[in-house]
């Protein structure tokens, strides 16, 4: 457990990355499958994530994230994009690869679909795309502690114009909506941040036990 | 990176505890580790975690959660809640956090704080609230991993009335909501749902590489 402790030390918001060092395809594909991975309310994944290697589409991208230059020197760049059109539909999707992978009937999982739809159908559109959002988030979470493991390097984004970034990838038509950027890759030498300690609330502030 | 990827595999929702094993104190102190060393948007960790020990605390908790009797069987309860009333004064007191731990005068910071507040500041209530819980599912995909490499068993959890969690860890008044629990502990082995086959969208409509 301490190289993980140790991983988590290691990493940080990377603010330079090495233009000369790409991940690997085998190391995106392990990225990858850490997203797929990571745990959802209900396991319902309501979200996708884009993976741009276009560099005309990066350009774009990059004038909507306050020219950050990680944006286009990173070695890839993610777009997490959560539902905002989330319905019982999707539940349906869900329940059908429930049926598939654990080989049950439809029939017999109409309950559990019911009960997820009681839930989620009442919602108002904002509580529901905060939910969806949320969701992404911990796939976040998952991702920069498994690119740490990889020791690659990562600079998770919130900062951006999200109606510049939906307009760039078309992704309002088919429900969805910006969440956060993710750009991974190598540290460059030159990145001064990597030097500062890093700065956290001390354990005695942010827990409280009763 | 196989061994991260098989934890993954490894964890689940876990529906029922072993009630006669208990998280070591060790163990604890790094999943608290590693909730602290979690990002979050500019390191502000704009949240707060309390540790549930209290048998009649728990009690009135599963009442408010649903039933779930992980709330009581678990080994540990983690409570997160993150701040409802984010405002300036947290930006200052993380810029002496900052001041303290890089040895920088806080005049030298006051660009950088500035900078933050033009960026918080202007938020509705709302948005800064929905800001703070996503900051926490950050720390809520880290821990799930780090349990998962200790082999920690872990249920997170939305499925439970806010408004009487609040109120039962008297939240409100100190500017915080609930956001999520998580209960973890060991899985008992009369739980079946830790021989279902893990249900995940397919890589292929997951990603889009543009």
């Amino acid at each position: 457990m301490n190289s993980y402790i140790e991983n988590l030390n290691w990493r940080y918001a990377t603010k330079k990355f090495d233009t000369n060092k790409k991940v690997s395809h085998q190391d995106l594909e392990l990225l990858k499958d850490v997203i797929q991975l990571s745990a959802s309310s209900y396991g319902l994944q309501p979200y996708k994530v884009l993976l741009i290697e276009d560099k005309e589409t990066r350009k774009k991208l990059q004038v909507a994230a306050w020219g950050q230059s990680q944006i286009t020197e990173s070695s890839h760049l993610f777009v997490f994009a959560n539902n905002t059109n989330f319905n019982d539909s999707h539940i349906d999707t869900y329940i059908q690869n429930v049926s598939k992978t654990r080989n049950l009937n439809i029939e017999d999982l109409k309950g559990y679909a019911d009960f997820m739809k009681s839930k989620i159908s009442p919602l108002t559109s904002q509580a529901k795309e905060n939910w969806t959002a949320k969701q992404s988030y911990i796939a976040l979470g998952n991702l920069l502690s498994a690119a740490a493991f990889l020791k690659i390097d990562a600079c998770p984004m919130e900062g951006f114009e999200a109606d510049a970034i939906n307009k760039i990838l078309d992704l309002e038509k088919a429900g969805f909506k910006t969440t956060f950027l993710v750009t991974i890759g190598y540290r460059s030498k030159d990145d001064q941040t990597q030097h500062y300690p890093k700065v956290r609330t001390p354990k005695t502030e942010l827990f409280t036990t009763i």
